[in-house]
């Protein structure tokens, strides 16, 4: 439990997104309102939550920005790639998440942030298409390409750091192949344009061999490799994923382990989305959905355990649907059917409607990832990151790892690693008079 | 964190209910029919949930029924007050929760538990009558006359040691009175038959008097005043309460912590519930629904603490109705509508729907309440059982504690009690790298 | 059947609100910004609405504002009174329903619309209150000043015409009593101030004393009473109420009408409602609900006919709620629980969520029932206007006629009446070969 | 307007149905329930409305029954056909509609019921099998020997006439053919054994051949194509159809006029449903699903008028997904999510849950259809019956007319048609003292 010495945070740091589109414009323009207190940064923990250290007693409950080392919002910088050639301000008012009144004071900021050209291939997202995408070439090439863009943007912004954080769009299914098996066997398939290395497998490549951390907002394979994990590794580079835990499925990993706390039985959940943004009409395509389904089917067998729990869970039917639906834009409704039985088995119904907004519960995450792998990679952490599960549909854990699906866990596992990071006891003393669990926040 | 060692369990184990109505007659028949193979304890966790001992290469996981010496559902027996004289088939029929051809089999047992005349009094529960009541007399009398029904009833199923469940109504909103106050005051006030004494803590006393656990399954202020958890602490006896918690605020137990672990504020909560039991019927007097009312709402407080966040849960407007529907008996439905905001302030909305059922949430928690209680009287322990607040809407504690409201902190707390009451270590041990987090059951 | 000939619209109509929150201002507001192009009455029949005309192969399908001889938007003019003096720009800014970057272009104009002094008495509506009130004085002295308000508004505004419809708030309850008998003895109340006669009779009375025409949109008793219809029939007004059916109610009328032409029983209806506007505030107060609650409830009898299907709808049990919740402002949310019914008796369950806006959905109420009542003034017609029932909750009918609610055949019966008025034949051909059918205009 | 003279009922009635699944046995059993005095004949308009008479001065309003010449409960028979070799009793059992101790009593009857063998073939409905299929032969053998079917049935019970409702699964989507458009084309598609004949065409045109009216239950082509329709004629056989009218669009039905009446816009309409009945099952097919897709979304086009209204209507995003979910078997769930926008084209939302029983209101439909066919050919009708479009999703018109899916319109029509039939006058007089509206039963 000895902890590596952080490096303190000096120079401004670069937030790189591929994909400027809802999500990534909302981050931005909405780091900047909150930078010229025109709002506030709901959502973040790394910005509003506390963090309890030491014995009760003590009475040490600092923000979490203020008792780690992370970096203040006044040093960061920002990069984006995109296939559209629409700057911040206009992709943002595009997007239509964040009211045209309140961009308005931003548009100057906003308007310095322009998109480089995508490294973007049509066969790996189908419904989507731009002019703003790197010429023709190999994967090897582009990956090159992406490198270059991202010292040159270090460059441009004068920042002494930088992360990545995928903010573009759910590419189509892909297993795992040979390519992905060692570095080695990746550089190949660079070389050889293997069909297997999917774009933003280029970015995360083009990362880590800039030494940038990377997380992963999308269901994408991505860095989710052996090769890329060992190329973290070796280059010494913190990696997160995957897919931005936002809606229906933060409700399902809230919702789940309360039901198994009291041996409620499920024998059906079904969940439906509708949502009108680029994210929808691309996860329309069925090979994308593909993806998609498959971060988010997981998440009740890892949480009920049906293996220990047969008569409670092993028959559970999970069924989830998103449908493309454009009247609502980015304001996503997701709709849950979940039947449970009790005493006896004496059935019962729960319906939970959340109009929820896709962009607004994402681009607190982008941030906190930002900050936090940027904290990492100071402490001298490299590789899977597996205590930032809390933030995913399908969090990318080492080889062998079993993924942790519970928020509640995952929330302690997340606080503990930080008190650790930053040279403090992890919440340990559960003695039997309980004192810590006097306070909700000992979580 | 030494503890001391548990009498085992030997002879039977008599559960007394004041209250035979659907609650009480739906756990009795569920008992009954889990005892003949018809039926299984869904919903019950001294029978249902496994618990993780030692680290986690020990590999030990036992049903809790396994590693706690509770008694075995074989040796339970029952008995009962009630206004009304109808034995426990009659009643179980006439609450409607259970089918009546599953409770035909039942029906030579169920006709066996025959409701003791109840200490009854109007003017505490407004829309209640009945006949089966104790003849006139002061409060001292009943509260003698209830010690002489216990112990009789003790002889009559030949039990070795009894606990007692309050399953009845809920009882008008009193305030704490000087009568309260001390163990002595509370007996002169038996004397004075001083009317801030209800019913419901002549069983208490009753209860306490005869070294029998108590549990609380209403708001009524019953066990939490001073005197009687003085008196509780004198006698050697364990207590617990309030107010079984079933259906909108378990849901709302749930939420709420996820939420707040998401830095999400919550701006308004509206909950509504339809109801047409009995218990909806006694709710929709006005000062029967203020005790419930005064339980319900200190929940969110609690767990989202205003006062450290109080840009995000100072302003919330928090309002719960509850509704007297009688067409649907027993099915209760809770609805809420949640009014959050996240990143910049940018509003959501969750709204749920719970088709609950009141009786069959409630009956798991009668039976593991009366488990647990004998086994804390057998390791010892007297007076509040903050480690059983899991089971209730609003948490008995001793003066000066803060109730945890937080259902997923709550259930740390119980099994972790378990644990070092059956001289096992807690679950202490958060490394860096995270091993526990592996298992949901650590939790 | 013949028709009075309609006297030609000619010069400008001023329409008067008593109330200038949020529903008088979305009115306002609104007719000025379809005026400038800058938004579409949607939600008015008289604006919107086809209406065809003769046999189907005569092919005339004209709007109705084309067909009617409706004074046209351009020549509206404005006056209302209200507690606070803010103007109409000022209260719409308030009330927060249409967007203040929309209202923003409207200023000027709505500057103009400045309140006159409320006759008001606290007594009447418990929980509001302000400055902009009448001095003391008795009812005739008040009812003889709005007289004076009316006339001056008339001259400032230069218009030849005048309707008023009531956007105020909702009255506390009050029974008809004597003084609501006859004329004389309704003016022998007003020099006696009679404490039987509210505010919002002063307003009906001095409208059908000026000849203008007064339509009800509150739950209000106001014209509803012998004295005052007598009294319009006398000056040739037209008159109609009461409350405008606008959330629920307008859902409720939609689908009882579909339960009962399917023979689906309905045995419970669980209504409530949220709303966080001045209105709600004001139904709060357990007085002032009480007449919203009499004007809700007997809508689902009159449709559902229980006398005539005692096995379908004699059980049915309808309860009707209504919560101040002020987060969502104008948003007003209602849910409905609707226990239904059908073969053999087996059960089945409607939920209805409607997130409405009051205002919205009022706004163009206000305005057909402006124009359409100066049209029945200059058709001639006076007294109680039962083809308006399509409008309202609680249709204003004449003593003897039972208020029909189902809103289809409402709208059937308004259309025939503009028909008639209009000097057409009403759509009365239902040959065998059903030729009207085909086209759901006929209704 | 003149009306042929209705042929008497006279001897028994045999009811013949396709398929022996949940909803022919929920009707075959119901009929039986009602007779034996165990249930009620709720949802069916024959059995249970009323219907007025002349003016309203003379006070007739019997009830449809006893006003119609249609066949008493007492004289129906039944027969079936079904792809399993279960009895009546047996399948009403596994498809767990009606309570098994409900059905206990009806057993010796139910058994009587045995499905003949089906002219089935696995490509027409892909999910379906079983064992109790004729032998191979040609689609001319197959309908010969429905044919004989028919007649040996009909013989068996003694019964005078035969109705048959196709109450089988859903074909795959089939586009018409030429074999269908003339007589001829058809028998010699027959006799060529045409892919373009399905098995629900074999029946149809049987019981044309044999003289026995039909209604088809399923969004099957069946006999909606110009070569049954003129064979219809040819025979004096009435034809009914498609697609029983039961949850989800109902609902629209119902809704969507009232939307439409009040002028409120409509911009999006999400209809999903999870069932886990056979029908479910067959329809998770996405040839299956075509075909009910078809009938289902042409509803709203239809009731809103888009091209009269194209700014209320023309946007409108309709999309209807069926999800098979096997934990609810027959208890199907809708849920609809209404985007609607009112005054100045403000947004509001609308949603629906409705936790229905889709054999529960087929089976009234069921009955409906056999007695007013059975009606109609007495009443010497023939060919498309579209006064009975009130109880179908996708009503089958003649050639050149427009279906009507107004719920409400659908129910005057369907009405003043048994008035006509009858020899009474269809209502007819909307005079302005409007003095039919004043009774709901006028509709």
């Amino acid at each position: 439990m000895a902890h590596h010495a952080v490096t303190p945070h000096e120079g401004k740091l670069l937030v790189l997104t591929p994909g400027l589109g809802a999500v990534a414009t909302t981050f931005v323009a909405g780091v900047e309102m909150v930078r010229q207190g025109a709002g506030q940064p709901f959502g973040s923990l790394s910005q509003m939550q506390t963090i309890r250290l030491g014995a009760r007693s003590e009475n040490r409950t600092p923000l979490i920005r203020d008792f780690c080392d992370i970096a203040p919002l006044g040093d960061l910088e920002f990069g984006a790639w995109d296939v559209h050639a629409a700057d911040a301000y206009d992709a943002a008012l595009h997007a239509g998440v964040i009211d045209k009144h309140e961009l308005a004071p931003m548009e100057s900021f906003l308007r310095t942030v322009k998109p480089m050209e995508a490294a973007f291939d049509q066969q790996y997202v189908r419904r989507l298409d731009g002019p703003n995408v790197k010429p023709e070439g190999t994967k090897k090439e582009w990956a090159e390409a992406l490198r270059a863009d991202i010292r040159r943007r270090l460059d441009e912004t004068g920042a002494a750091r930088a992360v990545m954080v995928w903010c573009g769009s759910t590419e189509v299914y892909l297993r795992p192949a040979p390519c992905h098996e060692t570095v080695e066997a990746f550089e190949k398939g660079l070389e050889d344009d293997d069909p297997a290395i999917s774009p933003s497998q280029l970015y995360a490549y083009a990362a880590i061999m800039e030494g940038v951390p990377y997380a992963n907002g999308a269901p994408n394979l991505s860095a989710d490799v052996p090769a890329l994990e060992q190329l973290a590794e070796e280059k010494g580079v913190p990696l997160a994923g995957k897919d931005f835990k936002t809606g229906q499925t933060l409700m399902k990993t809230i919702l789940a382990p309360g039901m198994k706390a009291r041996m409620l039985g499920v024998n059906g959940w079904f969940s439906t989305n509708i949502l009108g943004n680029r994210d929808g009409e691309i996860l329309d395509d069925a090979d994308s959905f593909r993806a998609k389904e498959v971060t988010k089917t997981g998440v009740l067998d890892s949480i009920l355990q049906p293996d220990v729990y047969p008569d409670l869970y092993e028959d559970l039917y999970h069924k989830v649907r998103i449908n493309y639906y454009p009247p609502r834009g980015d304001e996503k409704e997701g709709w849950d059917n979940i039947d449970i039985f009790g005493w006896l088995g004496y059935k019962m119904q729960i319906k939970v409607d959340f109009l929820c907004r896709d962009s607004i519960l994402a681009a607190p995450i982008v941030l906190d990832l930002a900050l936090f792998l940027d904290l990492a990679a100071r402490a001298g952490r490299s590789g899977v990151q597996e205590w930032l599960s809390f933030y995913f549909k399908s969090p990318h854990v080492e080889v062998g790892h079993v993924p942790e699906h519970d928020l509640f866990i995952q929330h302690v596992r997340l606080k503990n690693t930080l008190r650790v990071m930053m040279g403090e006891e992890p919440l340990t003393h559960l003695s039997e008079n309980d004192e810590i669990y006097e306070n909700a926040d000992a979580s």
